[in-house]
């Protein structure tokens, strides 16, 4: 256990230029620690396009009257939580997105960027307020009409009307479409009458639901003159100003959950409730007081998937959150893997540096890389949300991109932060298990990010029969002459245009490999064609293996289906990784600064490579690489590690982050002053003539 | 999303017989289906060999009083947890391992099985156990002599002296002999004098330290006469009656931890504690009246490794505890997913069962395989364990073989429970997010264990030196043809004998896979030359890299070292995964019971090619796989998966749970009562006739 270390490297002042004059790929950490980020830069290229409303959200948080306090029983921290929203009114930061009449800015992209932030005071702020702002008073906004929004914008922007989200029930969650509850349309008295049927049909997990809900918008089969037409939203009051229930409505709390423990999630239950016809949500489809429904939208599947798309913005919240979340993580496990110090190299040294190990590099460094990949594939997602939203391109099509692409990249960043700061925790050892240094903290409270808003598995499988349907779409009424040239020659990006996938715009500056032969072929158009060609082929391979389900009967087509399930969902994430690599190489074809460049294109080149080993396998069972180029993949990364360990502060402090947002001892330099006392006493023991010998030394002597 | 499913297979009377007569493998689930396992055989199987005093423990733990209560804020948990103690005496379940002229039963297998089902209570009742009597009281027995059990091991049994494992120091956690804490003796007075001369030399993380602890056992470099003769330890008392500090005595306490928060860890310090000579416990060096040191043990190094080998209990005690709690959760998720329905399989039929999903099959099943692993494993060390230190095989080479092998396995059965638990926490959904389910729980209190009782990385890069050491052994005064010879020959099972590789004994019975020509390629034998040649090539690989290390200055070869590190580790890994399947074998070989070997024998196979899967580039790069059988190693998987689902349910209640050990709501039988409330309602409301019609059914009418 002593044998084993490197010295952190010096500063270099040699400069290594070949004949021609062309940079060299440095080979040693000396020489890659030449080139420098430009820190600030870096800060802004990751807060991305809402950067002011990022730091703008940042300052806030830097109050602590919004800092999660560890170890809080549930009780305290709920009202904290709901103080704490109110904090966020008097600091107009609740209404980013609503229309500017009532209070609003009608800034979606903005709004969504400072409620991301939010998560580095408490998670479970930031999802609350998403509750109240992002999901019930969105349900209002986006499925509700002008009375709607006349009636309960403003109170919901105030907070003076609380409100839950209850579209999951016990028995259904991602099935949204197959809930119980029922929505019937009585003519006699103009109302609709709300009745959950069984228990599986209670609403469950609602945040707002347990206490402090005055109202929810509450999703239902609408039923009216006998026919079912399938899942609308209603708003159906709760809670009188004392806060009981209201007649025939009863709940249950949900008690302690793993994690995000500020939130009062329950249950809800309907007897035979009645609102006024008024109360339906009916921007998608109407009730008449006689009870004839009526809908600009004539297909019920499309109508229902139209009503879900509105309310995307819960995923594309995650998929940012989730990322900040991530990188407060690895700023703390960085930080203090250059402070802490344990075991000497057996080289008669000092102790040794963690982030100087070489496993310790391979744990943390490619997990920087990844979540550099997912700020910037974020950013993407959120101007394109943006765009949707704010009307500037809100077509169909782009709105079927924007919530494909927000399926794909949710389920990544989000089960990254749970893996990421898993490693974080564990690369602190014991400190690490210490809610004070909030690592634990952190993955209790995203954990359930991976399966709400859409179960992870569930998402990557709708991108994945978007990727098929994609593919389809290439061959309809094509020749077995075309199906073959497709097979041998065409590219992803001609196929899969619309969810996505493009070629590189440029050839991408690859400074860090001119000179290895092992790297030549690693560069960066090779990066994209194997994550391309992955994609590529996985989705023509399960087309391929579904295609005679055309000729089964539906069972046994359900079960071929069922037989490649996992293949599509292993397809879909491929998909979403080459999505992440593409972001990160057009935001590292953007920078100017040369120093920057360089050190983030070995990032993005450690991102990639790491990509391309998590499936080499693959790449090798299609013959993508051959054994050789394979194993030069893991030496590569050793390499690209070793480049970048020097820049790994640097990289984690472009987070811009603050110590109030940080607040862990362990990250606080606490690490540092202990391992310069520890130096100082044994310099001045040794220095005063009265330190033991060592045993050892002794038995040498003899 | 509607269209995945296969249909719960159907039990089927037909029965395939070739013309030989021998057995064929089914191809199909309904085949699949017929051979059952006899539960109750395969429940004794996996209690192993102190199955007796695990069903006592279970008996035990039975009652209300021990379990965990959700929610329960840090303060009063701490004091339910000792309270559980004080009942652990009164149920005798203290002090099995003690001698049996202190009340105990000098029966340390049973001892350490006992205290492993605890775990199904509350994790912080099984470690605060392990503090009181794996920790502080072992060190009083293993390093100290018969007067320091005269002394104190009576009042430790019966928790009269409460005391905390002083070792780890803010500063030092892993590399144990570098501590500050000093213990200078001071002849005048006959005392040692106990000093943290600086705040990294603090004590840390102790459970018993913070509140309950009235004395430690403290470890200390030993200085006397001017020496330094290393770490030893010393009783030290700490708090009087009233519970205050003795003086010179300070502490802190670590507050809220991720999990585990029924235990009260903290800080200590010491200010120049003059402890008397007879505190030190001296079972492997004395110190006279006058200073003079003296140890039957000459080297300072062998010394150190064989106290702290003393000590090896904690690690074998958390294999076995994280392997029950990993078990408990894939009973809970197994039993909801066999439960649970989600969405229709498009085939007209009722909703899908979860486990009939393939994802799902895929995601819970090779998780059950590995888990059942890591029972033969852990009972095979336990057995080395009690034959170590019941003196029936306790010699140093024994001792090093266990403690090799224990940590080989601590680390992958502590990282498997949490990867298993999170993916169980995962298949449940916003359900599994709620404490009452356990899930969470499970995940927080378990999450410590990767990295104290030694940090899961530390003990596989020590597994690794020895592999590497043994394979050097074979190379004294070797010559070129020798190391040829090996190259191409040797196996693994003769290179590494004494840290526990074998070969089988004899040829296993396949049941599962003579009818396919691809799987004929990947039997048991196939399977064990692949995992074992693994180790062999990996060993290798990294010895010959190191091999130049030899002619390098100590820094350079720090630096060479450091390079492999990663490697090293993975090759421990495979050490350790080699050693579960083969524990596994050997526990299936053993069964009589045909259908139970024939299903066993699968669910083996199930490990030994998801083991394969995962390391499957490694195979492919090293010639040791084609591509053509390295592709089929998934599709044999999938098909292992379809066998083996009509088993899943029996294979997690071999487990042998109560109700009283599960107390998970979704895996008591709630989700199936509300599956058959919801189909109850449906089917009577469709033939009241008063069911509305469907809006599509309506427009298809049209």
């Amino acid at each position: 256990m002593t044998d084993a270390a490197v010295r952190s490297p010096k500063p270099s002042t040699s400069k290594r230029t070949p004949a021609g004059g062309a940079p060299v790929a440095p080979h040693t950490a000396e020489e890659a620690s030449e080139p420098r980020i430009d820190r600030d830069a870096v800060t802004d290229l990751l807060l991305g396009t809402w950067a002011e409303t990022r730091r703008e959200a940042r300052e806030m948080v830097k109050d602590p009257a919004f800092w999660r306090v560890e170890g809080m029983p549930m009780p305290e921290h709920r009202e904290r939580v709901l103080a704490q929203l109110r904090l966020l009114v008097e600091n107009g930061a609740s209404g980013r997105a609503y229309p500017v009449e009532y209070g609003g800015k009608n800034n979606n992209g903005a709004n969504l960027a400072g409620f991301q932030e939010v998560v580095l005071a408490d998670p479970s702020l930031q999802i609350k307020s998403g509750v109240q702002w992002g999901l019930f008073g969105s349900a209002i906004q986006q499925l509700g009409t002008k009375k709607h929004h006349d009636a309960w914008l403003r109170d919901v922007m105030t907070l003076d009307l609380p409100g839950a989200f209850a579209m999951t029930e016990t028995g259904h969650g991602s099935d949204v479409a197959a809930i119980g509850t029922t929505a019937t349309y009585d003519p006699e008295t103009e109302e609709f009458v709300i009745h959950t049927p069984f228990r599986g049909a209670w609403k469950d997990y609602l945040g707002n639901a347990a206490l402090h809900g005055k109202a929810a918008t509450v999703f239902a089969q609408l039923i009216t003159g006998g026919v079912n037409y399938g899942v609308h939203c209603f708003f159906v009051p709760l809670r009188d100003d004392e806060g009981n229930f209201l007649p025939g409505i009863g709940g249950e709390d949900d008690g302690v959950k793993g994690g995000l423990n500020g939130i009062d999630n329950g249950r809800l239950h309907f007897d035979h409730v009645r609102v006024p016809r008024f109360n339906m949500l009916d921007r998608y489809g109407q009730v008449a007081a006689d009870g004839t429904y009526t809908s600009e939208i004539d297909s019920p599947g499309r109508r229902f998937f139209t009503m879900l798309g509105a309310l995307v913005q819960g995923r594309v919240s995650l998929d940012g959150a989730a990322t900040t979340g991530t990188a407060l993580a690895l700023h703390i496990a960085t930080t203090y893997a250059n402070q802490r110090r344990q075991f000497d190299s057996g080289a008669g040294t000092d102790e040794v540096v963690l982030l100087d190990y070489g496993k310790h590099q391979r744990r943390l460094l490619p997990l920087i890389a990844q979540n550099y990949a997912q700020f910037f594939a974020h950013d993407e997602l959120l101007r394109k949300f943006d765009g949707v939203f704010s009307g500037e391109h809100d077509t169909p099509q782009e709105r079927e991109d924007l919530e494909t692409l927000a399926a794909a990249l949710k389920p990544l960043s989000t089960w990254n932060a749970l893996s990421t700061i898993q490693e974080c925790r564990e690369a602190c050892g014991g400190a690490g298990f210490l809610a004070e240094n909030r690592l634990v903290g952190l993955h209790q409270d995203l954990d359930v990010y991976v399966t709400f808003e859409g179960d992870n598995n569930v998402l990557l499988q709708l991108v994945g029969k978007r990727l098929l349907s994609d593919y389809a779409k290439q061959f309809k009424g094509a020749d077995a002459a075309k199906l073959a040239r497709f097979a041998v020659g065409q590219t992803a990006g001609k196929v899969f245009h619309g969810a996505g996938l493009r070629q590189l715009g440029q050839a991408v500056a690859d400074f860090g490999s001119t000179a290895r032969s092992v790297e030549l072929g690693l560069r960066a158009d090779q990066q994209h064609e194997l994550l391309a060609g992955r994609v590529e082929q996985m989705v023509a391979d399960v087309a391929a293996a579904l295609r005679p389900a055309s000729k089964l009967d539906a069972a046994e087509a359900a079960a071929l289906f069922n037989a490649h399930q996992a293949e599509l969902i292993e397809a879909a994430r491929a998909h979403g990784e080459l999505l992440q690599w593409e972001a990160f190489s057009d935001g590292v074809n953007a920078v100017q600064d040369e120093g920057t460049k360089r050190v983030l294109t070995w990032l993005r080149d450690l991102f990639g490579l790491h990509l391309i080993e998590k499936h080499l396998a693959w790449h090798l069972i299609n013959g993508r690489l051959s054994t050789q180029r394979a194993a030069s993949v893991s030496r590569y990364i050793d390499r690209l590690c070793l480049r970048l360990r020097p820049h790994a502060q640097d990289l984690v402090d472009a987070y811009g982050f603050a110590p109030e947002h940080v607040r862990a001892p362990i990250a606080s330099g606490a690490e540092q002053a202990r391992q310069d006392e520890a130096r100082a006493y044994y310099d001045a023991l040794a220095a005063s003539g009265d330190a033991p010998v060592s045993e050892k030394s002794l038995k040498k002597k003899k």
